[in-house]
């Protein structure tokens, strides 16, 4: 499908991106990778290049993972049986274990993996690693699910300055030495605000803010925080959506300059992002 | 037990160890952990003391880890028929899924939590992270069983330049992006020459080289590889304790200065090979 | 006409881009600019786009540039007569200094500050500033031209490390302080060579080397020093193409990786050597 | 003539020189050159000279310069007519290039080749280079006479940092990338100021301010700001030495320690004011 | 006597010392060595060996020695008479020649040879070096016993920097070149001060504030600045201890973190007070 | 005396030493001091202005002394009995003691002082500080006289980066510790070799090697090693000559590039030597 533009077309296109270069040359930008851009093998080959791509071209990418199914998946096979509490996750001993050996050992590993294939640098570490993540038990009839109530991002500035591409899965401990499964969302915003990033971007599965979620064509390109409240309250944003736009207002409290929703189901959707002139999803700024 | 020594007699101790100190201030050691000193809770504690004193006194620890039990525990938890032949374990993808989960991901980031509870700065990484080690399949019958064949050191003199322990997980890949399980001993002899260590200490369960395997009390102290060498031929290296030489054979002939087997069993014997003028286990030096 | 792309097609070809990026990232090219893109306006803003498209993607340029016809211009304009001797130009004190001026002061100044305008950070300097190059008379009668006597890299260098884009006027200096005119292909083959550059780069009229010369579709992709000579003998090369394949096996031998000569009247053929699979113009190789 | 010391006087000269080297070891010293000392090749030489003395024993010197009378000379010979409105020259597009010709091509390079010859390490550059000056149109009916906007030191610095001498033409360019010709003793007072020189020497055809305009024995050592405004009110500063006046008084305000307006037609000038105990012209200073 | 700890007692002790060694890693401690533990030859050789162990495991060490009765004993084989006022030694030239001489010639030098033969790296300068301590005479009938006016650490931080150990002779000079002997306690306050020093560690004869002056058993482990100031008023802070007290304060006051009163007649009490759980002497604390 | 030259007479001065300037710009020169110029108050302060003047101009001076009359004197008024043995002094260790105590006490700072006096930064050290001269005794009989047996340049080249004069006293220590005092123009032979210095200079009470050493004006300007070794031969050096020429050989051999032997009673000889054209003394050189 490649062949179908000519070197000068090439030569076009890639002019066109120089703008976006120079804006982006030198800046962190952190990007929370999870959901179906994870599981579809040609996504995340895809995803994997546009990383690369990034690094080259001078941004700082630091990517934050989730674990998708692979975690209930992992669960299943050892025949642990998952407990809900109020439809959230009970989260015992056993089965952090089984997050952090899945999250840790897996998925970042293959990541690392791809990146390294793609000719990129990449070190995959952990909130456990240099102490990156400090956390406490949020509720103990959920169990090690965790609240941050620390981040030291020195480890990541030093693989940066190494030149590497930090991978970096979401288990934390507190000072006890207890570890715990934390919500990739809320970890990547965490840290881009303490990066202080130029930007963070979330994939998703859906297009972005919809103002009729049954209807793609209603898509909000740009939206600040003040408004995204606004729909809060009249019921637009709702459901699973709420505790992403939170986190977009929490990395923007903490110092990133914006933040974008994206959908990651969408090819090279993080180049079309950064690199051209219209952008994809909705980007939730500052006011 | 602490309080049985008075204050001066700290002093004393504290004011012998001052050579031993001297000696290996700046220097790398590579350790290879593994055996009953990671299986057991107290002796595990007492080597990330160790080891978290040897980086405080300005040793630079390279922390190489094997699986011990616990992945063949996983495999059986998952259901995952060992198939065994000529004795060795056939590695298939599940497998080694299973083996770079449970190293990279449970193992690993256990270490580097006990490291940071000590006081001490880990990352933990693994030989997939920055391409440090490539590997090919060495038997196809046998499976995704790696043979080294390539080491990169950059990420490992990285961290160790901004002053972290990497904790080293013995996975690898090859340029296809295939992942392999690679033997621990091995792995730890090749990144010890690579890395010009000073010294690499092997942690086993046994005592050392013993002219007399049942008797203790014949324990080798020193020998050379030309000295090894002529025990191999009299049967006194024997069995499991044949490619334990082999590596230790292998590493002086990559670099390193000197190789210790020691017996992981004895609390604090890295302390006291490295701190102490007794030393421990048996020592193989070139020549 | 840029319109004419979707996001996803843009994504497309900035990945197709991926493993020309990696290959130049933090080498050196240096580019002799001249003929028809240094007077078409359109052709030159590409150029600059090109060069700083490099830079901002970690390829480390040096570009030198010839007078074209504006030194004839200038030299018309006050009045100075051309004298000829055998074909080549004879270059008085006046000449010289007009040479000087034109070159250092006009085009010089001119192709920084588009590159400025571009959003890249140029310093325009001349085989005089710094003891660069140094020359000596190559033939009394010819006057003020210079034969290269030795390239002292150190400032290209300098400016590189501080990450400008050094931009080169051919004129040197002799150790008495005389001025002189240095052929701008023989220079950069010089600085090129010098430099170690990964690639050198000729832009000229023409579409490469053709083994008809009236039949663009002969035109030689690649070919060897040896097979060069060859075509010397049988008068493939010859005329204004003997000088500027002579300077390519000199940057050749002088420890340049690869030199291209390259039509500059195709738009963005910069890009299209470096970023894209099929390059453009002849490449001449060692061998 | 210099074989009139003997070598104990020459000793005891450097000697009583200690001083002042110390003074100004690793300060920054701006120098605006032009008139007289610019013509007489004999003073040019030994202006150099003296640059190249400073550079050596640790001052961080910058050269700026103007472009006396080889501006009109080269007009002349293009065929190009002084237009002046109100006593002032317009300049058009045509007069702004063969401005940027003679002073960044001709005279500038000029400069560079003699302070290479006597030892000294320069770089020439203009205020295009690096975006150096940023100017806009002062008077829509002078044409391209800038007035500036923006002074970015970097540049400046990054040479200094490099240990070379920074030689700089007074063109610059606005963001649209039209080119300006600026007042010599304004971009000094600028370039000054930004740098937080410790002193900037302005280079004049006069002996320094004198009470008396006919009588050198009225001239004025020092001066402070409020008492320079004194003098513009009696008519004792006036006509040409006004404007340069005005510049020291600019480079006072933006951080200059302090200014001296001097005799270039002193050989050595520099030297003496610099490095002997009774200096030379006439200093003005914050008060 | 070393011989009496098997290698595992040995580990253990050192282990103990794990978090005090992560305490002190990277400080300033500037001990002010003198009294006994300068005379006894065992317990110099103790402290010196305690001073390379502590440099060695990371802590920044500045040794700051008084003269002790060597000057005494050099005036008096010199014949030189000692003239007292109001119970103060009178400081003649001859006897500030002798003490310089006796403190930087032979104490200091004496000391930085010991420091080398047990393996650490120092260099002795004084306070003359480096321009390290400026003074004044204090009181003319004196003579030359100088009061401290300035402080440059610069030679001790770049000493430092260079990883020696900086063994510090107090005595200093004024702009006129006129040299001073130094109070030792004072000079050691002013340099931890200005050092902002993790600790001072002042090494006396006694066993640090006594309640009761001649019994033992009540001496006072820690107190606040405000605590000591009522024991000045009650007398229980008296004669000698007075003024040693004030450097505490004053000490305190510059910057330092705390100050210890140490006996230095106990071996190995430096490592005692810094390495173990107990402590030697009295601390004083802000408050 | 000073005010006989007028500031252009200066200039000229200053603008004759450029290329002398040049040639030591970051540079080492070592200066052996010693004899008359070391006693005589006016030309001790004439040697310390020198060598400020000589390391504000970028020369990397390091200033080795020895220690004149002031050791015979303090011995004297000691008390001590001068012994010798077939014309050498016997040092026993309470000599070797006073040696140190004059040359690192008193000497050393006393040098050290008058330099910050003149502006220069000096640190004292003596061949004791960070190991810099390892020595053994040469002959039992003569006691602590040593001889040289190994030199570590690092604390030199330490301070020397640092931008201080290090100036040395020549005593030394074996690695028992024992002090040596070590001959001064061996020491300045030795350091300026293993520093591989530019020139050494040799301050003595001779005008230099002179053909009739009745007659000033026999002086040798220049000579090679194998011209002075004929020399020996025919007894022109001869007597306390002999071990000065040995001194400018050995340093020579060591790869000190040239070695002068200067008349240090005529006033800023050492200017005379290296910032004009006529030098001083005897130059040695290889060959």
């Amino acid at each position: 499908m490649d062949n179908q533009f000519t070197n000068a077309e090439r030569a076009e296109v890639l002019t066109a991106a120089l703008p976006y270069i120079k804006k982006y040359n030198g800046k962190t930008v952190v990007i929370k990778y999870g959901g179906n851009a994870m599981i579809n093998e040609q996504l995340k080959q895809q995803v994997m290049e546009d990383i690369v791509l990034l690094w080259l071209i001078g941004v700082k990418v630091v990517l934050v993972h989730g674990g998708g199914p692979e975690i209930s998946e992992t669960m299943k096979k050892l025949g642990k049986q998952a407990v809900f509490l109020d439809g959230l996750r009970v989260t015992d001993k056993e089965t952090v274990d089984i997050v952090q050996m899945v999250l840790a050992g897996k998925i970042n590993k293959t990541l690392v993996n791809l990146i390294q294939m793609k000719g990129g640098h990449a070190v995959g570490i952990s909130g456990i690693d240099g102490g990156i993540i400090e956390a406490k038990m949020k509720n103990e009839a959920l169990g090690y699910v965790g609240e941050i109530t620390k981040v030291r991002t020195q480890p990541i500035t030093d693989l940066l300055e190494k030149n590497y591409i930090p991978v970096v899965s979401t288990v934390a401990s507190d000072r006890q030495g207890n570890t715990y499964n934390i919500n990739g969302d809320t970890a990547a915003a965490f840290l881009a605000g303490a990066l202080g990033a130029e930007r963070l971007i979330m994939m998703t599965d859906i297009a972005g803010i919809l103002m009729d979620k049954d209807d793609p064509s209603t898509l909000i390109g740009n939206i600040t925080v003040s408004e995204a409240r606004k729909l809060y309250e009249n019921n637009v944003i709702s459901g699973g959506m709420i505790p992403k736009v939170d986190c977009c207002i929490e990395a923007l409290e903490h110092g990133v300059n914006n933040v974008v929703i994206m959908d990651g189901r969408i090819p090279h959707s993080i180049l079309m992002e950064l690199l051209t002139d219209e952008g994809a999803g909705t980007m939730v700024m500052k006011g």
